[in-house]
This record gives C-alpha cells, sequence and structure tokens, in this order.
C-alpha cells in the first residue's frame, strides 16, 4: 500500500521555477497536484499541473511529446478536458508522468526554454471540476464526528453498534459537486421543530452547515462482481482534494430516516481544484492505530501495510469570512482545526469496502471521507459541533456570532502536510458562498 | 400535467406493420416507446423506436431528413448512441416527434415503402441503457411497502412520521445499473443476525430479494438553484420502465443506520430496455387521492392537476423462473401483481420534491418509484414482503420453495396499461439472473 519513497521525495530538489522553492509556497517540486484550469475567460479548460505560483498546461506539453513509455501515454490521456483519461490508467502510469515532470521542472532541466511558454499565473487561472465524476460516494470516518452528531440527533444511543466493523457511506449527488469559487443558494425545504405538533413547515433552511472533508477521486476502477482488495486497494486512488459537504441540518433531522440524508445535502457540494496525488503524500504516511478495546478490522479490510502506514498526517482547517468581515477588511477566522489521521478507517478500507459486494468503481468517481472532526475542542469539523446542535454561539472576532451559516458566509477549507526538513505540500483551498434563497411562491408556501 | 389526448390516441388507428396491430402486441401504434438497440451484434447501438414484434431504427431514420420542425430537431438528436441528446430537448420536441412517428407507421403511410428496411425484429435485437445515467434516485412511495417493511424493520414503529408528509428519497449507485438481461454475481458483505453476541460475519448474501419498481428518466433538467413547480413537473419526465432494485436484506439490516442503505443495493440494478412516453400513457391516468385521514400534500406538492390525474393505471407483475423450472420447461410462476396507481406519491410530487432546494436535475436521469406493492395479499412486491421477513415460505408449483432468491434465479418485471376499447400498452420485460457470488478467500473471511 502507498507508494514507496523515490527520487521525487528527495527534500533538496529545487525547480527552475523560483517561486517552488520558497519556504511556503505549498506547490514545490515535491507536490506537483493536477487540476482542469484555463489560463484566462477566453481559453478552453484543459489538465494541469501546479509548480509554485505556476500551472503548467499539460495539453500544450502533450503536444510537444516529451516523454517515452508509460509516461507519453500517461501525457497523451492529458488531451482531453478532464482528467478521467488519466485516471483510467493506473498508477504506474501517474507514477511514471509524475518523475518525468519532475525531472522536467527541476532546476538545470534542458527543457527548462521549451517549457516557460506553457507557464500560466494561478492568479490568473479559472478551475473546472477535475473529472467527470460518475458517482458520488460520501462516508463518515470520524468516529469524534459520529459519536458528536449521533448524540444530538440520538441522545440515548449516540455510537451505533455497527460503527465499529462497517466503514458507514452512502451514495450522494454527483450533479450538484461544483469547484471551489461557486456560491450557491440557501436551500428550501420542509422542516419539522422536535416537539412542534403542527404539520411541518417549508422555507428556507435556518441551520445551515459546513462539513470538513477531504475527498479521494478513483483512478483504476474494476468490473461489476469483482472486488478491489485492501493490498491492491490504493493503487486505484488518483489523488486527494478537500470537499465541503454542505448541510442543512433542519432538513436532515425531519427527512433523514429511513433512507438517510437526501436534500438535506444534495443542492451543493464544493471541491478544491487541486488534486494531490497519493504518491505526493508518501512521506506523511503514519501508522493506522485503533484505540484499545476497539475490534480489529474484519480480514478483508485488514492488511500490515494498512496498519503501519494507512494513515496520513494532513492539517486539516476550516475558515469563514462574513458580510460584515469582508466589508471591514478583517481576516477571516479560524473555526477549527483537525488532521485526517484521526481517522476511524483508511482510504484503501474505504475502496475495498465499497466493492467487497461487488459494485463498480469508475474513473472520476469521487469518495468523500465524512466530516474529519478530530477529538479534542478546537477540532470540530461542522457547526453543529462546534455550537453544540444550534446552542452555543460561536464568537467572530469582528463582533459577530454564529450558531449556523448566515447569507453571505463564505466558508474556505484548507489541507497542508507538514515535517521537518520536507517542503509543506498545500491542497490549496477551497471556498464558496451562501447566497440568499430563491423565494417560494405563495401557491408553493 | 400530462399531456391531452391528441391523435395518436385515436384508438382505431392501424400501422401498416401488421403485427402492431394484433389485439396483444403490447407494442401498437399507440405506444411507440423507445429503447437503444443494435438490429445484431456487428451493429453499433442506437435510438430506436418499437412498432408490433418490429425495431425502426430512428438513427437511419434520421438520414433520410424525413420531417420538419421540431420533430426534424428530436431525429436529429437520435444520431447518437445514447437518448440523452432527446432528453436535454423539451416535451414539445418529445411530442411533435412522436406525433410524426405515430402518422409515418400508420396504415397508408406514403413513407411505408422508405421505412421498411429500416425495421428490424425484435427478438434478434440486442439492447442496452437508454441513455448515460447521470445520477440515480430511489424513492419510497408505496405506503404499503413502506408500512410493511417498517413492521420488520422496526416493529415498534413502522411507519415514521415524516412519511405522509416527505416523498422519502434516497441517492443510489449509477455505475451497477444495467439493461434486462444482465446477470449479476450474489453479494457479499457483512452480516450479523439479530441477537447474536459475536462480530459480524462476511460472505454472500443469505437474503437476496428483487423489488419490483418503475423508473422514471429525466428529460430535461434544471439549472442548479432553481426548482421545478409542480404543474411544470411531468413535462420533464421523458418515459417509464421498468427497475428492479436487488436488495440483499441481511447487508442491508446491518449497515442501515444512520445514512441509508449502501452495499446492500449498489451491486446491482437492472431496468427494462423500453422507455414508454407519458404522452402513451395519457389515456389511463386516474385520480389521485389520498386516503381519508391523511393529510393534504403541503402546497409545493400540491395542484388540481395532481388530484385529478396525478396517478396512472399501470398494471405491475414479478415472475420467477428457476433452475429447476427452467430444466423442466415449466412457465415462470407469478410472485405478485399490483398497481402504480396504489402509490402515496405522484411523478410530479417527486420531481418537485427532489428540486425544493435547489438541485439539479439533468437529461438522462433516474428516479425510482421504490417497490411498488400494493395493499392487499398478492400484491407484494418483494420476498421481503411475501414471506414475511423470510420466515414463511412461498411454495412454487413445480415442488420448490422460496423464502428468498437462489442462484440462477431468474425474475422477470412486466408491466401493462389495459383499458376497455384501447389496444393494451406493454412496457416489455425487465429479467436478470442471479449467478453465483465470487468466493472470498481465506485471507477475506
Amino acid at each position: 500500500m502507498g507508494a514507496a519513497l523515490n527520487e521525487t521525495h528527495d527534500p533538496n530538489l529545487q525547480s527552475w521555477i523560483a517561486s517552488a522553492n520558497e519556504p511556503d509556497s505549498g506547490f514545490p517540486i515535491q507536490n506537483l497536484p493536477f487540476a482542469v484550469f484555463r489560463p484566462d475567460e477566453t481559453a478552453s479548460f484543459r489538465p494541469g499541473v501546479a509548480i509554485g505560483d505556476r500551472i503548467l498546461d499539460l495539453q500544450a506539453l502533450a503536444d510537444l511529446r516529451p516523454f517515452y513509455g508509460l509516461a507519453a501515454r500517461a501525457l497523451e490521456a492529458c488531451k482531453g478536458q478532464r482528467l478521467n483519461a488519466l485516471m483510467a490508467l493506473s498508477s504506474a502510469h501517474w507514477s511514471a508522468l509524475r518523475l518525468e515532470l519532475s525531472r522536467a521542472l527541476r532546476l538545470g532541466s534542458a527543457m527548462a526554454d521549451r517549457l516557460q511558454p506553457l507557464l500560466s499565473a494561478q492568479s490568473d487561472a479559472q478551475f473546472d471540476l477535475p473529472a467527470r465524476i460518475g458517482d458520488y460516494t460520501d462516508f463518515y470516518i470520524s468516529i469524534h464526528h459520529a459519536s458528536a452528531v449521533g448524540s444530538l440527533f440520538r441522545p440515548d444511543n449516540p455510537l451505533l453498534p455497527n460503527y465499529k466493523w462497517v466503514p458507514i457511506g452512502y451514495h450522494g449527488r454527483a450533479s450538484s459537486i461544483s469547484v471551489s469559487g461557486s456560491d450557491f443558494a440557501r436551500p428550501c425545504g420542509q422542516t419539522k421543530p422536535a416537539g412542534n405538533p403542527g404539520p411541518p413547515q417549508v422555507g428556507p433552511s435556518q441551520r445551515l452547515d459546513y462539513e470538513l472533508e477531504l475527498g479521494a477521486f478513483i483512478g483504476t476502477g474494476n468490473p461489476m462482481g469483482r472486488r478491489i482488495r485492501i493490498e491492491d486497494a490504493e493503487s486505484h486512488v488518483f489523488g486527494l482534494c478537500l470537499l465541503n459537504d454542505w448541510s442543512a441540518r433542519d432538513l436532515q433531522a425531519w427527512e433523514y430516516q429511513p433512507l438517510g440524508p437526501f436534500l438535506a445535502k444534495n443542492f451543493a457540494t464544493t471541491i478544491s481544484p487541486w488534486l494531490v496525488s497519493m504518491e505526493a503524500l508518501t512521506p506523511f504516511r503514519c501508522p493506522f492505530a485503533r484505540a484499545s478495546g476497539d475490534p480489529s478490522p474484519l480480514p478483508y479490510l485488514s492488511s500490515t501495510d494498512n496498519d503501519s502506514s494507512g494513515s496520513i498526517d494532513i492539517e486539516l482547517e476550516v475558515w469563514i469570512t462574513t458580510q460584515r468581515s469582508r466589508e471591514a477588511d478583517e481576516q477571516p477566522f479560524l473555526l477549527g482545526r483537525s488532521n485526517f489521521r484521526h481517522a476511524y478507517w483508511t482510504l484503501a478500507q474505504l475502496v475495498t469496502h465499497h466493492t467487497v459486494n461487488g459494485c463498480n468503481l469508475q474513473p472520476g468517481d469521487l469518495l468523500g471521507t465524512g466530516t474529519l472532526s478530530g477529538p479534542g475542542a478546537g477540532q470540530e469539523g461542522s457547526l453543529l459541533e462546534l455550537t453544540l446542535g444550534g446552542k452555543q454561539a460561536v464568537q467572530l472576532p469582528w463582533g459577530e456570532q454564529r450558531l449556523f451559516l448566515e447569507d453571505f458566509d463564505e466558508i474556505t477549507l484548507k489541507a497542508v502536510c507538514r515535517k521537518a526538513g520536507y517542503p509543506s505540500i498545500s491542497f490549496g483551498g477551497c471556498s464558496a458562498r451562501v447566497l440568499p434563497p430563491l423565494p417560494l411562491t405563495s401557491t408553493e408556501r
């Protein structure tokens, strides 16, 4: 599981693109994440790779036919508008392309002159979804989130008996997934406050929330009826992004029994444009350890690699900006800081569990981790947890407070991997803003 | 809501294709359902329309450019391999195409000689999915099914308080939807029998079931953030098919709390190839009536048309063939017979509810109705209901019995609309066979 360290992980590697070598670049030559972008509004979308504050145009690079073998085939797959064709190849192809890109962008590369014209500024670029997403599955892998939310929805029964055995997941909506920067209208729907004996009401959600998640894009899939074994599972993951699973808690509470969340979550999901490869994350692998007393995973979800390096040390943050703070030019406020390594299930376990029944995954499918809350205070991944179900307001330093999100609030997720003696690996940001609802007409209310 | 009756509904219309005029054809000129087919294994898939025991090749017809205006534009959209482009147009386009096809296939049509070479035999044809399905949503619209299943899963709380207010739905898996005739392996997964104190087991499902449903293909969609009002909702439905939502009840019972069914259902879903248009169903519309004492739908789900003609009289059947009955050349056995008109929610209500929060539907999205059990004995749409949760076996006339499905069992769903003085409208059949599971290896168990 996980790629081995290779020359692309050398911490001393530097790029001929100076901004990549700055200490807090986030996009050093050790990162090389993929996105779908266009240099400006008049261009078409195409795959690119980040290096420092620039993006290398992979569609244009493919026209130069600079590589051989697997890397050439992988680059050829970047000629389309999305990354699905590249994803469909194999982890050996992705690795070969990463190696050649690392060499080409390295200080002293003979290709620098030819590549220079293929670079554009990240700050000018526009982004689109990195892949056509066939199916989107959301999991629930933070036991801290599951326990906290469970205690609000089911005070007498917070953590259900299946949680420590089954990587709980459900299917989400693919059509309403957008890339960072796509604002969306506050959803309307049915709500019925607890203890209210009357009929439910219809109107804008009053308890709109964010959820701090990571997303994993499936690269190579599996045919229907064939399982992906845990030893092979990670080689099917193309890369990771940030994911905000916006949630209308009042809609959710009323609709979710017995078939799970539906309208409470399918109005909008936001992901970051950059996909950080599993290989770029190799230096940040860490042991997967369950608390003493927790059962061992069942054999199909168990492997030595999963125990020794199944987790990844990824720092996660969620920040808020409001209309008032924007107008007053205040800095965003940090609502929570967590880490992916607190998760109760690994990415490999999610892939294997998803296919144990023969379900077919396809290139470009997206798996969400579920809200990645940590064990402690300040590590909450949603307002539901932070405000104890809307009971205790968060104070914002510019004099406002929040129980849930208000119109024009903007939430930004961030992720970064840090390690002494190694350049930091950034996921970039994942932002979107809540717009006012489309009002219901008098005949609809 | 619902199209008005027009000349395509004249019960006396006859086709120059003789088989369409036979009393039990099921595909008279009043039906004209769409599918994606190929005449034989060497050809590519293309859209077609059924007439009697023949299929008219719409891709080839488009090359003749026989129509004008909306019908011409609709036919042009049939040049691809799927129906998505046709679906994306509008109900006015679908209606115009239907009218011209009805005229072209009518007895006395001047086009008969030109169309004759474009016909092939349904019995020789192979079918594919009619559309690229972006998202698949399954609903739960039979109150009889919800009550029966609820009493098995939650004896003290069978019908939840939201059922009569919210058209309950959840997102299903699009990648594992196949067209009739695609057999599939019995799924494996975690199960934990009630009362068993040990860890869960992993292995082939022992409680595999079918679910008798209809599917509705979305034609024109809606942009994110915009609702589809109930008055407009049916004009977004391109057509209906049969849908078998195969379900592993033992996996479902253990995994479904708190986020709903996942691996219990996402291993396979089977749909019939033919999409019967809403216009073809117009003569079979019937009032939508809730039982006295049931609440009125909330305003956004309410309209005069919905009350007067929201339901459709569609007879539904589920049949079983087993390995033994196949070898003994026995006729299939009827397991249940129900009707779509028993449903608690209408198609228009499903579309409107799905978008009330701004969720965007897209051409080719599929909505399942949920199991369409009727109120009486013999009207069960699943074995779970028929065997009272696996407690009372169904006797098959050739000497076998069933609690749940066994390997090589084949389930066939059928649907037909019947009315005195009007030709019967068939949906064709929806069949698939359960194959043995891919065994778990010793390290996976």
